[in-house]
């Protein structure tokens, strides 16, 4: 059939509360704007983990496992500590990415006017900041061997980490940041820390390579890391398409977070590799993690989760035209003054998850 | 004798320029207040390659042996080219760290509300902002071992390098983060990325242990790094002292520069082991790099070199009315209108690096 399969996972802590929403909106589109999906909810957390022992349980994994599409809420908090860490770790969030290869994570940080009163960053500052991150989410020091804690001969111990990357990897995020730029501003930034590491070393010769023989439409520039953090905050309208290795895209893309006006504003995608028809399986979650501290309370921000449908809509669901609209709907939403607490001016009314919600839904 | 020894050593890029002026300065405290130093300058980079075939000639290492103090310009930039890789790398800064276990690295972040006008936060944000930054410098990623580029059996190529540390890597520099917070606020935040990284837990178990045996008098939060990035942005006025590993003290320090002003305005000092009479080595260089493209043109701004001279008043000379005195200077002149280029508003006067240091020393 042409129908796209979606997996719905809530997961823990917020993360049920802002999906919900999100939930809802997909089905919006569904019914009224005849987008072609087939949605399937499916458990991750403590509460299967209660029922089944595994926090990821065979009727999730089977839903992930047929979807081309996740939407995947949050992980972590509170909870974690009641699984024991062999359970957590079998079903993390890290084993997932792994599973499915969903190297590529694209994180848009695009600074919305409305919320420049509540933004660190300067109004001038802001203005025109709309870039991609691309963080490759399935090599680097994330999954590096070997590592571990050891006891030396002399009584101390030693942690350590392994940090690799190996062509492939590297040529295959690249390549996901050379294509999204040519239907953008057409700009690659490549973050190492090359002056250092030989894994930074291999990067930008690989980066390099691929750009020269393929992408040499594209204007590729590199930067070490410690400066690309400086530039996010000092001038991140500069930026279009930005790739960085699993643990820089990590770091950065947080300290970006605060030129979009909002952490709990982002949405992200983490793309695995094409198939023969070009179809990557995704998963779409906000940048914002689980929050314990105002879990179960119905007050966090929707919109990470919300505007990452926005990017289903466009990615996997090839329509544009209603990721356009779902995105239009919520700038005026937000014109219109509907804010979380998260995003509030002191004194302003703060709408619930579910209201913010309403908000999005009235201005579709 | 009484008399303390310095080392200075301008180096490279825009380095041998604004040392000038802080070597004018400290001049002026040996003449003018009496401050018992003995300064001997020294060769770096190029020029002394061409004559000895060595960065670092003997010259230059035995006037940093018998140093108490190194005033460290910049090395690095085109200049760099010329040296062939070997030679580079035995005279490098990460051996000269090494070389004096220069393991505890202090970026002090204070924001001056002189320069609110051309920082990219909020002055709001700025507010109150005064906190260092604790890098580990001589061990992690930039010195693990095993390390390389390696060819695959498939032919594909495969970068590594190792993450690292060791208990009393740990220990002693979170005891010098422990230390520093007692003549402060009290407050040391430390950040590691423990909920993927074994180096990271053992970090965190570590921080904790000599928190609890020595130092419990002092509040001791952690963070993950990511959520630092973010923090450092959103309000960089909630911290006192942050210790953290290499590489993330790389980068989050110069996220936390936007939060003072500007890069140029940056001091520091890398700190080696207490001798038995509590002595410690000491590097003080500006957190800037060498600045190629305006090196030569005497438009640098000296001020982050000046305020690392204050530094060595108050930690290696012991003089912390002098540091004070000079600190104060810097803050007149600021006040009084004085800007170089990076720090200079569109349409206002810039003042060359010498006009800087003449600034400062007449409201000395
Ligand atoms: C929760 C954590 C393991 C995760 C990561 O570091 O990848 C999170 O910070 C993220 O950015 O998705
Ligand atoms: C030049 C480079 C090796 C150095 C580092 O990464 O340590 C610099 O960025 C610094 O912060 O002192």
């Amino acid at each position: 059939s042409n129908m796209i399969k979606v997996a719905v996972v809530g997961g823990e802590g917020i993360g049920p509360e802002v999906t919900d929403q999100s939930h809802r909106i997909l089905k919006w589109f569904s019914a009224r704007r005849g987008v072609p999906v087939v949605l399937r909810e499916a458990q991750y957390g403590l509460i299967p983990y209660l029922a089944t022992g595994k926090v990821l349980p065979d009727d999730t994994v089977e839903a992930m496992e047929e979807a081309d599409a996740i939407l995947w809420g949050a992980t972590g908090g509170p909870e974690t500590t009641q699984v024991p860490p062999a359970a957590r770790k079998a079903g993390s969030l890290l084993s997932v990415r792994s599973k499915y290869e969903l190297y590529a994570n694209l994180r848009p940080i695009v600074a919305n006017p409305a919320l420049a009163d509540s933004a660190p960053l300067k109004a001038e500052v802001l203005k025109g900041v709309d870039f991609v991150i691309i963080r490759e989410l399935t090599s680097g020091i994330y999954f590096g061997e070997p590592r571990g804690i050891e006891t030396l001969p002399d009584g101390q111990r030693r942690g350590f980490n392994t940090q690799q990357y190996t062509t492939s990897q590297i040529r295959r995020v690249a390549r996901t940041a050379f294509e999204l730029a040519r239907t953008r501003k057409g700009r690659v930034c490549s973050v190492d820390k090359a002056n250092v590491l030989e894994t930074s070393v291999l990067w930008r010769e690989e980066v390099t390579a691929l750009h020269e023989a393929e992408f040499s439409d594209v204007e590729l520039t590199h930067l070490y890391v410690d400066n690309a953090a400086m530039q996010i905050v000092r001038a991140p309208a500069q930026f279009d398409v930005m790739v960085t290795c699993n643990i820089f895209g990590d770091i950065l893309s947080d300290c970006a977070a605060m030129a979009s006006g909002s952490l709990g504003m982002l949405p992200s995608v983490s793309l695995g590799p094409p198939d023969r028809l070009g179809r990557r399986k995704a998963l779409y979650e906000p940048v914002h993690g689980s929050a314990p501290d105002i879990a179960g309370k119905g007050i966090a921000n929707p919109l990470g989760s919300i505007l990452s449908v926005a990017m289903m809509l466009r990615m996997t669901l090839n329509r544009p035209d209603d990721a356009t609209l779902l995105e239009k709907a919520v700038d005026t939403a937000l014109a219109a003054g509907a804010r979380t607490a998260d995003i509030a001016e002191p004194g302003a009314k703060r709408l619930s998850t579910q209201e913010m919600g309403d908000a999005v839904l009235n201005a579709l």
